[in-house]
């Protein structure tokens, strides 16, 4: 094989879910619902391949797809985006990342990570021959009130070397939303290094009381140095239809094309058409905010069971997920936990230092995801309970 | 953008099919058909998103579909495969191909493309800092019957360099199908210079009276190097489903896959399972046949149209596709004939320069696509008409 995946295993959640199913454990590790999307968005695809939308979409994506990113842009207040320039679909975020990073990176430009970061960010940049620089987020001690990271950290990662940051808002796996001082801060020194920003803000509708989301592209100077990457799939309760998309301007989406083009060169076509159906869906009927309510429930559901078995959690933000401070089980490994978790305990957590490139002074913490039916929470908790 | 992908134009498929639909032609060009895949295998996608099978698939295919493909290679006599280890399911075969390449070449290592070439091989190759050797296919002229190569050119552009050779059977664009004799050659060839294979064999059902085709992979020596790539978009008329996958011995499957995981990590669930349907169902239910007869008779229908007005075929063995022969029309540049052709005439085809990296001593053909119904074919034969 090739260096450039030579060192490479396999992704985390492949590992921990073949090893979930392999020992009957209720899977709160990879992050994905075990409850259906919504029946309108399915009736939409069922009704797509009915009608024959089976042939290649264009390789940006159909547009009515297009034009309904547009205008959820537009209905979120964000901006008002050209569906034609500003917006192409891929075959999931996934793919959205990775292309973005081989169409703008050059072999030895550096690029920035907040650590612990979602894991495919360290390969799409070593495999575009990028140089990662790390910057530290930290788990909310000292009196922060959630994770943070050192300012001058970060400035001291950049140089006139680097040419991307990845943001991840809200953050996988911490639940961190970014707040506007933060994005402002960032905003600032992109600006004035000449950095892109590559956004993944796949979980942006997936924020609790107390936090807003708001997209980096939106701040003042920065929609010119953007790429926002989403997907349906966690916002549809659809993962497995790897729909994902990237907003930005002209110039970058042209960037992105070049490559996409070659790396899949488009994406399933009835299902761009339910995805279309979702998103204008969506913005009428209520969706949005069922889907949060229903989530905010799953959350407290979640953390009051951890609590109860001694696992203190700590506070998320956003995303589909909680992490639970591990040091009172006796464990000093998170990889050593989860793996027991999963086989003998019967519950599978994600070990968080999976996300981390430098493993030295990782807090020690368990991924739990709360993307699950009230049933498979309770039957966690069982076994949970059966153990402490 | 970077440099890997500063240089991209935009697939020529893209370009040609968007100019066929501005101009209101009739679109010959880009490879798709333009009727429905079957109904038994439309009927399993909307039972499987009924069934709720809509989340992340295993990111290596799931295992009913990697069964399927297992037992399409056996039933074809080709080898008995391990579905777990030696299939991997892409996001078409245009991802499948990107990965391969980007799992198995090095920045330095030299890579054989027969040209005309697929126009994705290129990129792919580039992408990857591989270095592209290319060796001719030559017109059916000189008293050869079909499409050849000159063996002592491949010799030449082999050397202890070499780790890749991309082979395209049935060849798109030419339409020829390799010969045992001529795949015993490269086999041989490849085998003393420790070459692995990426074989794209996407029309492998497409092949039409008196040629034959041959996985590379089944010649002896050639399994342990070679990946072979399929999809079901071609053989289903669903090539808007975007499911491709590779073949191949588990040591080139592990490397596809490791690249895999972060280009798109997994692919459409639902269509997966519909995937897996197709190719059960085809095994037993003669659509192969059923397939390869309605095909020979739209390829004779179009060869027939396009001789009737003047635009003399090469014989196709295998594909989608007629090659013309241009050189009466007048024309002394493909690319020029087919924009007049799509802009003037009302009919799109592609020129095959879009398949050369090397623009001299280029036969001048159009290449037709037949993958049309025939109220289609007869539509191109109005307009055709009336130009001639
Ligand atoms: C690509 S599988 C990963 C799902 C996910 O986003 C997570 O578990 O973090
Ligand atoms: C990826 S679109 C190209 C379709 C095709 O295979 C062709 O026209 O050659």
């Amino acid at each position: 094989s090739a260096e450039r995946v030579r060192q490479f295993g396999t992704t985390i959640f492949a590992e921990m879910s073949a090893l979930a199913v392999q020992c009957g454990a209720v899977n709160l590790g990879q992050g994905f619902p075990d409850f259906a999307g919504p029946e309108w968005v399915k009736q939409a695809a069922a009704e797509a391949i009915a009608a024959d939308a089976n042939q290649y979409a264009p390789y940006i994506g159909v547009p009515r797809l297009r034009e309904a990113i547009a205008a959820t842009w537009q209905a979120h207040g964000w901006r008002s985006i050209d569906p034609q320039r500003e917006v192409t679909v891929t075959s999931g975020a996934t793919e959205a990342l990775f292309g973005a990073v081989q169409a703008l990176v050059n072999p030895g430009d550096e690029v920035i990570l907040f650590e612990p970061f979602y894991d495919a960010y360290l390969p799409d940049v070593t495999m575009a021959g990028g140089i990662p620089r790390f910057v530290r987020l930290h788990p909310p001690t000292s009196g922060q009130s959630g994770w943070w990271f050192d300012l001058s950290e970060l400035q001291a990662a950049l140089s006139p070397r680097t040419r991307l940051l990845m943001l991840n808002t809200p953050h996988n796996p911490t639940g961190k939303v970014f707040r506007r001082d933060e994005l402002e801060q960032i905003a600032e020194l992109c600006q004035r290094y000449d950095v892109i920003v590559v956004s993944d803000e796949v979980y942006d509708q997936l924020v609790f009381a107390g936090a807003e989301h708001i997209p980096i592209a939106t701040l003042p100077g920065m929609w010119e140095r953007t790429l926002t990457i989403n997907s349906l799939g966690k916002t549809f309760s659809l993962t497995g239809w790897k729909i994902g998309y990237a907003v930005g301007p002209a110039e970058l989406n042209t960037a992105l094309r070049a490559a996409h083009q070659w790396i899949t060169f488009a994406t399933a076509t009835p299902l761009q058409y339910a995805a279309a159906a979702a998103l204008e869906g969506a913005l009428h009927n209520g969706y949005y905010d069922q889907f949060r309510a229903e989530y905010t429930a799953r959350y407290h559901l979640l953390a009051e069971i951890l609590e109860s078995v001694g696992l203190p959690v700590l506070p998320t933000e956003g995303s589909y997920f909680l992490m639970a401070d591990i040091s009172a089980t006796g464990f000093h490994d998170d990889v050593a936990f989860c793996r027991y978790l999963t086989q003998e305990v019967g519950v599978a957590a994600i070990p968080p230092s999976a996300f981390y490139a430098r493993q030295h002074d990782l807090p020690l913490l368990a991924r739990f995801c709360f993307a699950k039916r009230d049933e498979t929470l309770r039957a966690a908790q069982q076994r949970l309970l059966a153990w402490r």
